[in-house]
């Protein structure tokens, strides 16, 4: 070879990784961001996927749920290793009601009779399937106990518009047993809005048009639900609080204060079980009543009805409402300039069942970073602020480890956090990132210097791919005339809630996905081999997981100044702003029309008189509202931002006092009166939906005042929104001048 | 009783037929829509629900296809009646080519071993469906025989857009048997597009998601499809002519020279047959490859897979080519004024099997017509025009009797004919017209008179109401703009089409619809037990429809000035020509920014690079057109037609030849050359759509030459069409003057 080919090999490695050297870092002078480049790939040398595939097969061998004996095996698994890597680690532990299923009773009692198996079948292709010691069988934990008998009530998804439609149709859930399936919002609303209508019991079964073969081919053909498979879940009521449903706003230590169990807001008010399509086929098969709409029909081979009735079921349901220990690994490496300020990590670690791909395989990639970093800082390259990796009990029944540790922890915490970085699990294909837009700049820069390992490219271009192939022009467009990605508003669902919602700290929720298939979300066929066949073979993506994690984690531990940043959080706002006025422009139009069309009849003419459809009622008119005080926050934190932007971009070096500025600016959005009806949630930009779920509702008090037809409270939230606004706009001010 | 009532009474009757006296009628002077009304008046009277009852249940008693006994024991009970009532009654017979089935098998050969039933279960709750003597089993008329064996491709419906779909996914059906669903195109685009692809063969079956237990409850529990139900039809090349195979062009009368059947263009070019969901079900169920696109998916419990196979089928299909006598039965009223000028309503009376709903729902409205108005002239108020009722012949297996007449007496019918009226079965609900443009006043005239038998409303307030509840924004405002409701153009599928199509006949369809509902199309269950349960029980809508057809009849054959109009013509053709020049605009936009994303390489980013879907193929830009010959066109006939309403307004009386100009305006519209690569379909605004088939294509030259990116040819078909419209221009002008 000669030598005047070696520039072309480095062109080659420019190319794959392109520009970096060139390219400035949020919080990094040029030297500072090439060190911390050069520091990012010493760790990237650190990450192992035959790691990760070894800790996820030994986790992933059995169940090992909040509670169990397996429970606690993989949690001293993990703090071993985390010990060994040179954390201070220690389990902190929580006493919290948990319930598990004593009696699951589900028959037909007419027309004919059936009774529900409950069970998921074990697969011979899957020795998984088979170690099931510490099995949980299908429940939905929060569920009262309860015993009745009705009739069947077909309530599609079990949304508020689902029960719009019924209305229409004269039917009422009154003191019937509602059938609904999984979807269209999260599980817990289904029971929750079919108490609230009257209904004495709820089925959630994933009907295979959604969840089964009309998705795919069948597990273990293919990665899609097995008609034996049930979804389990918990249905307490998180957008009331997470976490242990007898100790709201405080820690569950032993001693913490508790409320009864019958005083607890968060259980159901009513029985609901979980089943599979199998065992829903012969109930919904025995139902009649009016057909339902073209958009509620499911991929069963049946006319779907609305009932009420014929088909009468009895439901039993009695749980061992048991104390048992959550047990939270708490890992920490003391930064080396600033020990009290602490970007932490986190991923949980029960699991429904196997929980290979959720939790573990996020966790199995928070291992690896914790791994590298403590070689980095055993080579003495350890990080300036304190980093704290955290793996959670006891999230499947309710984010209760990390709430219970953040409730306990909420004066430290506020004053500590830096930022919160979440996973849940991983699979193959995109990065997603969602969270506080105050990190969205800095989720950019990450994006952009991570090789996607399928194609060679950065994740970021990746990403802008699939936006430009599957985008809508409005997408299209902002790709080219925007800079950063748009990061997306967290709702709840994981870990993070707790930190940013209750608490205000910056976080982000980070995983791959796109590419690989499932149908094994919370059943038993959620195992190591399910998950290296059809999600993450190899577990490739849990390496670039962790180079997308670990460049957020390390950039906040090691940055002079905090990467946070201002312009972006107000171009969303901004957005969020729009939409909520759109929003209100809409309703006020479509309920002045459709009660115009209401009163004037056509409906009547309209509609077949030899069916039961009725017009729909008449719904309160819309006034206008005033948005001023939200423009006007707007405009001020807007020219703050700008101006931050300005010296974050000048290389002025930040003192101590701008970098608290700067990580408790998430602090400025909550408010400590928290949303309507819900205490707890205080951020005012971010919440789940109270009736969707986990879904987010941006500016959470003004949409959903609208929304729900709140009128009179509509500018009291704007107010309120404002007020949180122009508190962080003082605060960006601060940091500017 | 006071006599100071009687206005009181008289008023409610003036709400029950709001404002007749008051509202002017095209075509007739104040005077003369008085009596006209009070005539209508009277023919109604002689409507009778019980008759239409007695007709449908006698002709439906068994099944009376083209060629059979049964059908010719129909005709003549047809005839008889015809002449009953006082009309000179002919019966017209052709010699055309008809295939029944000898042979139909169809077998999975591996994996495993399935031999389709091909029948249909007769039902003990329907004894109709065991009067089965003559009963033609399911087939699509027009295959080609032939026996191939082959691996199966799931094409979905069979459209050009599946097509490029499963070329994305590298699947070709060149040498296979395409399995399609039907819906999404007429049937015959199936096996045409098909047999382009390079397939050897292709199976039809009705999915139960789009017509089975997805829709509703299946017969005979509800009206949907039966799990054995086959969709008969005929795949003949309808778009390139209809009619007798053998005589295009021609009346296929006995001594007409024919095709050789082997150069006949209009047989397919492989073998098609017709499946039940019963018998598709193993054979989609064997299929492999890769999992079809979520749109794809039907409603069998199954994972839809595109192949090709490993499913592999044999298909034998064997026909009786037979010659075979199609009876037109065409009854005569002349008229008193215009003996030579002929208003001919129309219904065909062949069905696949009963034909309960199709064909004989509609005919018995037209034998109730016929009757009504046997009585008017019977008391001395005969039309001023010749009305000529037809029973049409082997409409199912191609509109043989109808274009066979038309093509037979084509230059008669060009001189005298003034308008055809047609219907094709009945049932409950809305009004739909469908037709010519320059018959769309008149035709809302009707409506605004008629009454809805379920409401007491007038089918049109019934209409609009529908179309506020259910339309869009657009359309709801169209509601309060504009005076009359739109009627559809028209394609094909009915017997209209050789008279609008071929000679340029202003024609109208209609038909009730809505609230009906139907698995039996085309079936062995289209039965008087279906249709009296289902969809017209006691056939009232059977008298509305008399009233309505009535009404558009009478009215053209006792109008002084022929009830034509070219305001909303050229409002509806200045709508096409704004959609054709979007559809240029659009294309050309979507092509640029498709094949600048082809060529970015974003494609082989945003796909998974696992599975075999690939980026589509580049397509050939689209040039800039001048649409400005009709924009030209389309003023000048925007102020003739203004200048024309006027007079018709003014009251000014007709001469003879202003009734010859308005009645033969729509002959403005055909050109001599036709449709390119389809001389038959001669007309330059409406036309079935080439690879679409049944659907119309307004201004079809210009618009399929842009969707088939056939660029060369778009400003000579722009042309084209601008040439007859100025042609008709000339001709509304001259009557404006």
């Amino acid at each position: 070879m000669r030598v005047s080919q070696l520039p072309f090999l480095s062109l080659l490695l420019l190319v794959a990784i392109p520009l970096q050297a060139q390219t400035p870092l949020l919080g990094f002078d040029a030297a500072g961001a090439d060190s911390q480049r050069a520091l990012e790939q010493e760790f990237d040398s650190h990450l192992d996927a035959g790691d990760l595939d070894a800790w996820l097969r030994e986790m992933s061998r059995t169940p090992h749920h909040v509670g169990s004996a397996r429970g606690r095996e993989v949690v001293e698994y993990i703090a071993e290793h985390f010990r060994e890597w040179g954390y201070d680690t220690e389990i902190v532990e929580y006493e919290v009601l948990f319930p598990s299923p004593r009696t699951r009773e589900l028959e037909l009692v007419s027309p004919g009779h059936y009774t529900a198996g409950l069970f998921e079948d074990s697969l011979e292709e899957d020795p998984s399937t088979s170690n099931i010691k510490d099995l949980l069988p299908p429940y939905n934990a929060y569920s009262i106990d309860g015993e009745v008998e009705a009739e069947l009530v077909f309530v599609n998804y079990g949304t508020p518009a689902d029960y719009e439609v019924l209305e229409r149709y004269g039917v009422s859930v009154e003191g019937k047993i509602a059938i609904s399936r999984y979807g269209g919002s999260w599980r817990g609303i289904k029971p929750k809005l079919a108490a609230e209508k009257g209904a004495i019991g709820t089925l959630i079964y994933s009907d295979p048009a959604d969840d089964g073969y009309g998705a795919g081919d069948t597990y273990p053909d293919g990665p899609f639900k097995h008609e034996s498979g049930v979804q389990r879940g918990s249905v307490m009521d998180m957008p009331t609080y997470p976490g242990d449903v007898l100790t709201p706003f405080i820690g569950a230590t032993k001693e913490a204060p508790r409320l009864a169990r019958e005083d607890a807001p968060t259980i159901t008010k009513i029985p609901v079980l979980p089943i599979s399509y199998r065992d829903a086929l012969p109930l919904l098969s025995a139902m009649g009543g009016e057909v339902v709409p073209e958009q509620w029909r499911g991929g069963l081979p049946i006319t779907y009805h609305m009932g009420p009735g014929p088909a009468r079921v009895r439901l039993k349901l009695e749980f061992n409402w048991d104390m048992v220990t959550a047990y939270n690994v708490i890992a920490k490496l003391s930064g080396t300039e600033f020990p009290d300020q602490w970007v932490i990590r986190g991923n949980h670690h029960d699991g429904w069942n196997h929980g290979a791909a959720d939790p573990l395989s996020g966790l199995v990639s928070l291992m690896g970073e914790a791994k590298a970093l403590g070689a980095l800082a055993a080579a003495g390259k350890g990080p300036k602020r304190t980093v704290v990796y955290a793996a959670w009990d006891a999230e499947e029944v309710g984010l209760i480890g990390s709430t219970e540790w953040v409730e306990d922890n909420a004066q430290m915490l506020s004053e500590r956090a830096v930022a919160y970085i979440n996973t849940d699990g991983n699979s193959r294909g995109f990065v997603n990132i969602g969270g506080s837009h105050v990190l969205e700049k800095m989720a950019n820069e990450v994006m952009r210097d991570v090789i996607d390992p399928q194609t060679g490219v950065t994740v970021d271009q990746r990403r802008r791919a699939r936006l430009e192939v599957e985008g809508s022009e409005q997408v299209r467009s902002e790709l080219k005339s925007r800079k950063d990605l748009r990061i997306s508003p967290l709702g709840s669902g994981s870990d993070y809630s707790p930190f940013l919602q209750h608490l205000g700290i910056a976080s982000l929720n980070i995983g791959f996905g796109g590419e690989g298939s499932d149908g094994s979300y919370h059943t038993m066929y959620d195992t190591y081999e399910h998950f290296t066949r059809f999600k993450d073979p190899g577990l490739v993506y849990g390496v670039s997981l962790s180079q997308v994690a670990g460049r957020a984690t390390l950039r906040l531990a090691y940055a002079p100044r905090l990467p946070f940043e201002f312009t972006g959080l107000a171009d969303n706002v901004n957005l969020y702003l729009s939409e909520v006025e759109k929003l209100a422009e809409d309703m006020r139009k479509q309920t002045q029309s459709e009660n115009a069309r209401i009163a004037s009849g056509v409906y009547e003419l309209a509609l077949d008189p030899t069916q039961t459809i009725r017009a729909p009622l008449p719904k309160a008119e819309v006034p206008y509202f005033s948005f001023a005080a939200l423009r006007n926050a707007m405009a001020a934190l807007e020219d703050a931002a700008a101006d931050y932007s300005a010296v974050a971009n000048s290389g002025t070096p930040a003192s101590v006092q701008d970098n608290v500025l700067l990580y408790t600016s998430e602090r400025a959005l909550i408010d400590i009166d928290g949303l309507p009806g819900r205490p707890w949630f205080t951020h005012h930009i971010y919440a789940p939906g109270f009736y969707t779920g986990y879904g987010v509702k941006t500016l959470p008090g003004v949409r959903e005042a609208i929304e729900e037809r709140q009128y009179d409270i509509v500018e009291e939230e704007v107010n309120a929104a404002a007020t949180v606004l122009n508190r962080l706009a003082v605060q960006v001010r601060e940091l500017a001048e």
